[in-house]
């Protein structure tokens, strides 16, 4: 007998979290055990509320423009959800002969996930999160997809505003790059480096290491007085040696803070401090859902991650997150594992002390041949005359 | 008897500035009444300076990365020029046997390429000009090259970050565009919308129209009832009612002033006066860099311009500008003209009152029909679920 299968997304988009859709969608398709496939519109929200899509029948060529819509083509939500709508979920799957679900999101899906699992137990339904974010946070896993576009986003324009400074050197440009607590997306940056030491990024700045403000000025003023630019890129997320966030609080309202922008407070410094031009660009979202910049190997990884997800689930795993187990660096090889989805939840991991340059002042090469194979294949080559 | 040409690039990069060069540097390698051809490393500086790139017999692979590479790759200055430079500037052309100059730039350089045509006449050295911006502001020609890639850029990531916060509809986002005094990369913005109503942009303001930041309020509030959430693209030139710009003075140093983000003043504007929850993105010079979103009829048009200058200097043409003229829309076809100097120099061109919207917010169906083929073909086709 057949059971329904589920695809649920949760937490901010990635520029491949449809790709892990596609892959799903594809391998239930072709799964036997497999009934009707359904997508919840708008995350556990959606699910709460019944509103599921049917991937079932729907045509190869709609489906195949999975791989390169940003976004979630399904949704997504980011409530926080209680103990009753967790029993009310199982509930619904039951009515909708759903006994497969597949749970697509960052750290804070994969613990909606993992109690999911829980509640989910007893009435035989398996559970299986597949990893999405690109802040490359989530624990055990060697990367996740999603990181592998943000990574190449990131260094593609910062090597791009390097040769626009390059080009015209009268100012200093600050790049803020998004990952607010792990520096996984900053320390991309890192791979626009060139040859030329004149050609930016000259200053990356992770948010595992505290800021030291006098330290950035001296550095700032030293690159200005050699170039007459310089290309920082500093994370959204950077703290004080005091522990706080560097741009300071610009407004309170109710339970919610507002921070001013790293890379807008940044470049004020440098004007006000050094009396030397200074301008900031803020990519933001732009960095996550550019398909442009989609790695060609972080889309295929995600599609895979979807399909293994699929399997594992009509095998009748559960309490599981389908990760990546890197086999090796070059040739560069990946195989899918399972983990158990206790070792995941809500385990945040930053960059590792042997990734994080000595002086603090971004990554070291093993961080950067780490990362290259995940922004499938080289930058875009660029010719310059000096 | 041969004689040398130099081109010399004036201004801010544009990611097809490069192209032009490329075009002009293969006219020239062509045409036997061309000896030797520079480059002028960093503008007119560079000029000055007499630092010359040769690229009378540089390998075709090296020039052909010239189509590919954003900024500009001889570098570019901004520097006022005294009248005495424009007399050093004839007498280093002399000395290097440069018959031909073509001066590649925007409102700014043609100003500067409208004098230096004045001083050489004597000489019997032949000016012209390459127009080039993103902000297509240059008087008398259809359009510019460097417009339609940046058109093509802002209109792209609009599309994908309306995508985004469809997705997950929480907050407010609020983009901002290049285009400081001229709305054209703005209104491009409007090649972002789509048939469904809930997906942004949904408001479009170009620096031609006075703010209102009441009614703006007031739009915004109306969208977050509807959708949740609210896409606005916001031109960094925004000036209010009283005609000062909407983000207020932040620094003044010397005689430089700075003025705040329009894009994280009016998040700001919503977060305190609605108490609803908005964020900003400024992806500011990568939205005049990005390879990625290059258009290939802007790349071409600008490889034409290049050329087409190159062939007007070696028929003794001077002190003009090549310029575009739109034969046809549908299909669209232009054709390469010759304008006199003297009417470009320094004007500028913002968007004409047929192009801007009755209600001041965004533009006219003519002008996204105007757009849409600068941007060398269709924006990237997207799927998603309702």
């Amino acid at each position: 007998m057949t059971k329904n299968l589920l695809i649920v997304h949760g937490g901010g988009p990635t520029a491949v979290i449809n790709a892990s859709l596609y892959g799903a969608i594809c391998a239930a398709r072709q799964s036997p055990q497999v009934g009707q496939v359904y997508g919840a519109l708008g995350g556990t929200a959606g699910v709460l509320a019944e509103r599921f899509v049917d991937f079932t029948a729907m045509g190869e060529e709609k489906l195949a423009l999975l791989l390169h819509s940003p976004a979630t083509a399904i949704g997504t939500s980011r409530t926080a959800l209680s103990p009753e709508d967790y029993a009310e979920m199982i509930q619904i799957f039951q009515r909708h002969g759903i006994g497969y679900v597949l749970f697509n999101g960052g750290n804070g899906s994969m613990d909606t996930c993992g109690k999911l699992y829980e509640a989910a137990k007893a009435a035989g339904i398996s559970v299986v999160g597949i990893p999405k974010t690109i802040d490359n946070d989530i624990a055990v896993t060697d990367h996740c997809p999603g990181f592998g576009s943000a990574a190449r986003y990131l260094a593609q324009t910062v090597a791009e505003i390097a040769q626009d400074v390059r080009a015209m050197p009268i100012h200093v440009c600050i790049i803020e790059s998004m990952g607010r607590n792990a520096g996984w997306i900053t320390g991309a940056a890192a791979l626009a480096k060139t040859d030329d030491p004149a050609v930016g990024p000259h200053l990356i700045y992770l948010p595992e290491v505290a800021f030291d403000e006098e330290a950035f000025l001296t550095n700032v003023k030293q690159l200005y007085d050699q170039y007459g630019s310089a290309v920082v890129v500093a994370s959204e997320g950077l703290k004080n040696l005091a522990g706080q966030p560097v741009a300071g609080l610009i407004f309170e309202s109710g339970r919610s803070q507002y921070f001013g922008d790293v890379g807008a407070y940044l470049a004020e410094l440098v004007i006000r401090r050094l009396g030397i031009k200074a301008r900031s660009e803020k990519p933001g979202l732009a960095g996550r859902c550019s398909i442009a910049h989609q790695s060609p190997v972080d889309r295929d990884e995600a599609v895979l991650a979807g399909r293994e997800a699929c399997l594992a689930a009509v095998e009748g795993k559960t309490g599981i997150m389908i990760g990546f187990e890197r086999i090796s660096t070059q040739p560069y090889r990946i195989k899918p594992v399972c983990i158990p989805i206790q070792e995941v939840m809500l385990a945040e991991r930053g960059i590792p002390a042997e990734f994080i340059a000595p002086d603090g002042k971004g990554v070291t090469p093993a961080f950067v041949d780490w990362c290259r194979p995940l922004i499938g294949g080289d930058l875009q080559e660029f010719v310059w005359f000096t």
